[in-house]
């Protein structure tokens, strides 16, 4: 690849249609070292293409979170990338190659990625902070103009507010939040923003709590199965009999 | 909003999930002006309000075509931002504020898009360049790794293919370029990926000919109406009676 600059960033964005997932790729320009953040499942295929014709070393898998929408991509792409690592917050308690705390950091090539903890959605949701090119990837703690919902998976309302307000408002205002999800076709925001147009984060913590306690959302559609698979970075030797089953029949529905 | 260099441009892309759209908004964070590119009517109002939250001065809706797959949303914009100009290529020989040729720029703040004619989806197709940024915006010319049809409005497969490698792929290879549509959840690509892994333009011009003109694609389905729209630039007043009423039972439709 032709880069003006030694230290750039190859950024991919990518979208899943059914879950409204956004998968990210980034790539370290000068060592060609790369990290995928929460990959879905059904796109591996396309991932891997595109993983395949950069040219570049797919390091690291990392999932913000143990997702209840969609099964992760991650244990597909450890049959097409075996040096790959899956990467998941320890507080998570779920099995992956490495466990990551608040304030480590996750290295590739030149760059290196903050690990924030963000709980509230789950106990196990990170941010990871790109400072270096001033953006963070914030799973389902903070959408654009929204957040995660909190009512399963241990989530909790004044847990979520405190995490969005001090480890992700807390970041300079022109930072670039990409979340794991939008509904409305956005794909990007910045701290600013979200700090004066967030809807709910605006908000007093009291006022949140409320709000989020009467959302009355209804039961996901595919937690049943997509937890215990992503509870093991969807590893299919690591499932049990019945997920593996589900998963294999909602691939053969996606198809 | 806290901006850490003074030329920088703040970014958005944004899809709508219909026509798999995609619109762009720029601003020059140094003085505050704003462009749109391929905005769509049905999600005028999402993108008003995000140009409001930004707190920028729209100059300019670009449409890199006259669109024959949805209806553009320059003509609603108009009505909130009077201000605002339509721009599309003089070669489209349609009605917009202002009409430009290869060669030109169209500059908003410290920031300038070179327009570069990129003829063959239809004849007034055009490309716009934002060096100092890296990145140009393709419209139908160039997808990721595929391209607009050339079986209608004065469409040329051998056009097409010539105003690619001669004005897209001439460009430095790391340039980004986004384009006005995906269908694979796809946001972006660069110079040199499409150089290198798009099928059909690392064809043969003869090749490239034969493959494009054995497609045998279906009729499009809005282009009976979103053409007639998009030759006005949306706007109501200027439509003709019948363009007018289907447009506004699409949207009936479509809420």
């Amino acid at each position: 690849m032709t880069h003006s600059h030694p230290n750039s960033l190859l950024f991919r964005q990518l979208s899943e249609g059914v879950s409204n997932t956004y998968t990210y790729i980034l790539v370290c320009t000068a060592s060609k070292e790369a990290v995928i953040i929460d990959p879905v499942l059904e796109t591996v295929e396309r991932d891997s293409k595109l993983i395949n014709e950069l040219g570049v070393k797919l390091l690291y898998a990392l999932n913000t979170h143990v997702h209840a929408d969609h099964v992760t991509g991650t244990g597909e792409l450890k049959k097409r990338f075996p040096l790959m690592k899956t990467v998941l917050a320890s507080k998570a308690n779920a099995k992956s190659d490495l466990q990551v705390k608040h304030g480590e950091t996750i290295d590739f090539g030149r760059k290196s990625l903050e690990v924030r903890a963000t709980p509230g959605h789950t106990n196990g949701c990170v941010t990871y902070v790109l400072h270096e090119d001033r953006m963070a990837f914030t799973g389902d703690a903070l959408l654009i103009r929204g957040c995660g919902r909190t009512d399963f998976q241990e989530g909790s309302a004044q847990t979520l507010y405190r995490s969005v307000h001090q480890q992700i408002f807390s970041l300079p205002g022109d930072y670039s939040l990409y979340p794991a999800h939008d509904y409305k076709g956005l794909t990007c925001t910045s701290v600013e923003e979200e700090r004066n147009f967030n809807p709910r984060l605006t908000k007093t913590e009291e006022e949140f709590i409320d709000l989020m306690n009467d959302l009355n959302l209804p039961y996901p559609k595919r937690i049943d199965y997509a937890v215990p698979a992503n509870m093991v970075c969807g590893i299919y030797d690591l499932m049990d009999e019945k997920t593996r089953k589900t998963v294999e029949q909602s691939l053969d529905k996606h198809t």
